[in-house]
């Protein structure tokens, strides 16, 4: 065990760094002012993605990359740091195409994409030419188990019959999204976990609605939408994978997303501990920096070791990831999920109080930082969901000994 | 950055769980209905400490031994998952002579002391013969900032005079305690964090006097006591180190003092969870079984999820001090005294509510943890000092980007 | 001590509850089509209002009322639990004209106005014709210490001139706001409690522009405002009360702006915990409705326990003014501050939680409390300033007793 | 609704409060010298209790009590804030004959006893000359759901013979314990509320055993014992109330009990706020008395907001049993149980902060309130028992109108 990064790892977080600092953070008022206006990326993004893509901070976040596709393969490790970095501004992922819901979407269809599948999507995706989306969660179930799904994939002909209803299904709204994977019931005789489907839907396929934008607390920072699929109608060589495992890949893809979710939450949360930092020694009250108040340092300070916590756990589910895949690192993302949203929501809370009135504002990160972690709490499964599933894989006894704990007569 | 245990360190993991399984564990009640009845420990403990010994597991928490005495030297990383499986029972430490506050007092010995105060009091400490106390706590001031303490050093003739009152001075109500390392002002007119010496203090050396046993919620785990020195005289030669580094010497043990407790409390956190989980299965209540109910479930899995953070945040602290000293652990070690004490207070906290009156009762460890833990977010200087250090160490602005996370007309 | 309402009150209860449920509620959804469509409220307010009044449902919030004024005057007592159920939306208050900030600036107009400036101002408030605005907070000061406002009023021939910037105004943004009562620095010589003033500026008035809105975690639910006022000049009739006073005058406003806030917050936190309840109930999840889930019954259970007992603070508040105005209820005000905005925050978390991806968005009014709640941390003094104040009015020693609880030799 | 006591309750409490301040709390560490030392109460117990007697302050917390009988009958309204005065020191209660089991079981008497058994037991414990415990918790089931207890009470000719085993029994290991109060299942065929009873048993009936006291995290502030009943034998007359009654009694004297407790836990968080306000005053650290640190203010001030919430709910808890009895009072009484227990924790985990190791002795009685107040959220009743009754108790839908809430096009 030890806690220093390889010396190849380092000089990637130091480059992206770099790059970050000069050329990312100061067009960030940019990005805002020009999306804000126009609803969509400004000019400058490409040459970023350029940019980005000659020094080798491309496709960063797929530890399956093949050599023949564009990017630099990176553990989950190696990727965590750097994705921690992108992760100071929501929009910097774009940059080096390490943005969700394409990193965890291009996984899938490397891992279970047919020769045609990865050229018409994978291939434009891994580029950065193009957005996609994973549907999945509806709200007419408790879809925090997957289970539950019940849109429905009916075969006819040679064909698939997709009908159902999707919500927050994140890039679904983007200008540049050209399709959606749908999770849906495709043997409504199987077993709970073996029903389901996965099917590639092109936008724009007849009788596929967006129905609406769904923001979260008011905000859209995810191109969420509310999507509507009556009688849509798609070849069966749409399916992705194997008839019924749709909930297995599904899982999969999941924990990816959380994991990556997580690492980049850990960048928002350093952004608001540097924030609060500053406005401790910037804004005075009763005649001192706020920064003087014992309130405020103790804010600050349990920001910064519950970060530390975290991250530490973070790193160590990638590690573990890397070591044995998403069964090695089962217990591990249910934890992250976790302890990264609350530990994210009480960062951010702490910033709105030490930022005042200016926190609750729009001139700053930290009230869209703040809905965004309340929203991590209930994205990605629900904090309930883990705990239980936590709880279900504590084990019962250690090799009999709880007894030998016990003073008294009796046992537990 | 990995988080596996090098083959060596999992091997004397190993070994001390099985040790601790097959020979100590079973002793625990045979142990507490002794010392309960005889006020000292059961005469198995003198095998115990002869066949830890024998297995190499003797001294284990001595980053500094040397070769020729006894024990075997570890890193503090390889230190740590050890103490945590000794910390699973108060007494577990002394079997292998790695409990407080004897390691931290081994630790200034073998830094500071002259050959001859080695040869007296270093060399049956490392037998584990004798018991010694660190002296450094005064009621009458906040001893919190060590700079504080006003116990009298004065030099008269060939001799030190020491006046002063100490309290929650553990280990000197121990029936083998036989020496006290006493922290006071031997030059008052010097700064403040140059003013203290340490000197040695035989255990009945006259004007030595124990007032009374200090338990902590009125139980005694650490044979604390309030003692008062009235012209204590010893002689120049009892000076340990420097004259003026007393302040600086208590730092750095409080250090090692820091960790290690931290380290412990991780075993006793694992016990917790583990009697939490035993409980869930055998209580039935509103009729099923208490594990059933949600609330239970999220108690004990949050339990976890806090613990796993606790554990690599202290785990990278002991790396930290391996690589490069106390410095380069500051920050950590104060992050870990605040974490593991607040970790360890939930844990407890929520197996007092999962057991119930038996929690509440001392049949079971969960009382006394749960007390322990509230005192440790008072020992080793209260969350607050460590907070106030942190907020300090926390860097006002880096390399001034912080506006540019900012969107509107205005900075901090 | 008793806890039953007067007839007089549990009437007027009763009659608001009947014309909420019958009148207000149902037109929920429409109104928010409307004013999400046109920015204004939509026709049917205006019947809504007349019909509020026939009922002698009307300015209900201004014990200062005389009889010729059109209204029923209520102690602050009678008024909380109707308060209560108007908040249960947050357009209902406006129906019966008892929104902020219109009714603390008619209270300030009713108290300190003159003659002319009463008919000019008094008389359509009451009639629920304009809309007013309150500008106290500055966004370049700590403006929770109402002494360090800066914005300046100077003297010049007959008129006041004005120089200054403003934000978080609340109202001024509506589109019937007529006028804005303008917190400056008339005599900077003054003592900090004295250089205060309050003038009138009525909107349109050269020199005072409307920067922007200022939403609250990017939602608007107070019409708020930025502000600049440019060498705005009003003549010297239009100072509010004395010269010198406005800082008293802006803190005993505050007070009924802060407890009437907390009154209707009493009833947007039945409104979430009753969304909580329907959601348990009709919300499956893992085989059971979620509401047999033991996490789930804690939360709705602690956010009544909570929610009652902030209840019984405020309308002790409201009765301690009533008693002895604003004066007496002093340490009170300040505790509801603290104690509803954190309770209403802490159901409204639990609430989102619940209600998961449909609590998240604005499909139902927890979202959007989830952010009022939070802001009310901040708005009407952030917490930490109140707590400050609690602090200070703490007795230090009551009558030398204290000695005699402590059993050891020390003081404290 | 009003919030002032009238004449006669604030005479009292004026009353009560100076006999406190001039003869209970200067005998204060008298009493604990003596107790510690003799574990008895000292000689000036009984001349307290003849003087409060004297005053007409004695047998204040019987509403039932008859005019034959000895002290002052008040309702429970009025008898709240004396108990809370009493509530300062744990003692404090016995000089006037309100402490706990004793009235709860005088209740219980004066209700159910018959003629006999009032002249037998309930006459000396109105004299305050007897003790007297009640016999429910079990360790063997889980207690908190009454219908569990399963000691066995036989008919046997004229008499019944008890079977079973009894912890947390308060008050049966005082010295002047005679009787004891046993819950049983006494027709194991009845509905789990119908099949137990209440019988009499007079310490010293042969099978009657004290096992061992129990103290509650090491400290004995209840006089708590396990006991075993084997075979014991007393006649049916000393049946109290109805046969299958038990359960039903049982929770009527638990409301009572648990009323009372919340009570006197009001006057020990007034005792705890107190300290740590004056200890704020007292103790310097880096400088400064330790009051002018924002977080040790923030403490204080949040302790006493919420100790004035519980207040109010404890009153109004009252205040309905005097109106409507126990079944008016239910809710409240889950309410009261939990928020009490709660804040009493807060506020004692606060004051072992702030009093540092002070806090942590027994030098003070924060360190034996912090114990009181983790007790006390599991007896009575853990939280969780009462939360889950209080869900229940919250109505599923207020008159169909929670649909008009919703925006979207979904119910919940």
């Amino acid at each position: 065990m030890q806690f220093r990064f390889s010396d190849k790892s380092l000089a990637l977080q130091d480059s992206l760094e770099q790059f970050f600092r000069a050329e990312i953070l100061p067009r960030n008022r940019e990005w805002h002012a020009h999306t804000s206006k126009h609803g969509a990326a400004p000019p400058f993004l490409a040459a970023l993605k350029a940019e980005a893509r000659k020094r080798g901070l491309w496709n960063l976040g797929l530890p399956d990359l093949r050599d023949d596709q564009p990017g630099t393969r990176l553990t989950n490790l190696e990727f965590a740091p750097l994705a921690a970095i992108m992760g100071r501004l929501p929009w910097a992922p774009i940059v080096f195409n390490c943005n969700a819901p394409n990193v965890p979407n291009m996984e899938m269809l490397q891992k279970f994409g047919s020769v045609d599948q990865k050229r018409q999507w994978l291939d434009p995706l891994l580029e950065g030419r193009i957005w996609t989306a994973f549907g999945m969660t509806e709200p007419d179930v408790a879809s925090s188990d997957a289970r539950n799904i019940r849109t429905s994939i009916r075969k006819d002909g040679a064909d698939y019959v997709i009908d159902g209803r999707k919500w927050y299904i994140s890039g679904a709204n983007h200008p540049d999204c050209k399709m959606l994977l749908v999770v849906g019931v495709i043997d409504p005789d199987a077993s709970s976990a073996a029903k389901h489907s996965v099917v590639i839907v092109p936008m724009g396929t007849p009788g596929l609605e967006i129905v609406r934008p769904v923001p979260a607390f008011g905000r859209d920072r995810e191109f969420a939408a509310e999507l509507v699929l009556r009688n849509v109608r798609v070849p069966q060589s749409n399916l992705l994978g194997e008839e019924g495992a749709g909930f297995a890949m599904g899982q999969a893809r999941l924990g990816v997303a959380r994991v990556h979710h997580c690492m980049r939450s850990l960048g928002s949360c350093d952004v608001l501990i540097q924030l609060m930092r500053g406005r401790a020694s910037g804004r005075r009250a009763f005649g001192r920096p706020i920064g003087e108040f014992a309130n405020v340092q103790d804010m600050i300070a349990l920001s910064r070791i519950e970060l530390e916590q975290a991250r530490l756990l973070v790193y160590k589910t990638a590690w573990l990831l890397d070591e044995g895949g998403a069964a090695a690192a089962r217990r591990e993302i249910s934890m992250i999920k976790v302890a990264v949203a609350r530990t994210f929501s009480a960062i951010a809370d702490r910033a709105v109080q030490v930022l005042g009135a200016m926190g609750v504002s729009d001139d700053t990160p930290v009230s869209s930082a703040y809905t965004a972690a309340r929203a991590m709490r209930i994205y990605d499964g629900p904090d309930e969901v883990h705990l239980r599933t936590l709880y279900r894989l504590e084990p019962d006894e250690v090799a009999g000994d709880s007894a030998h704990y016990l003073l008294g007569e009796r046992g537990l």
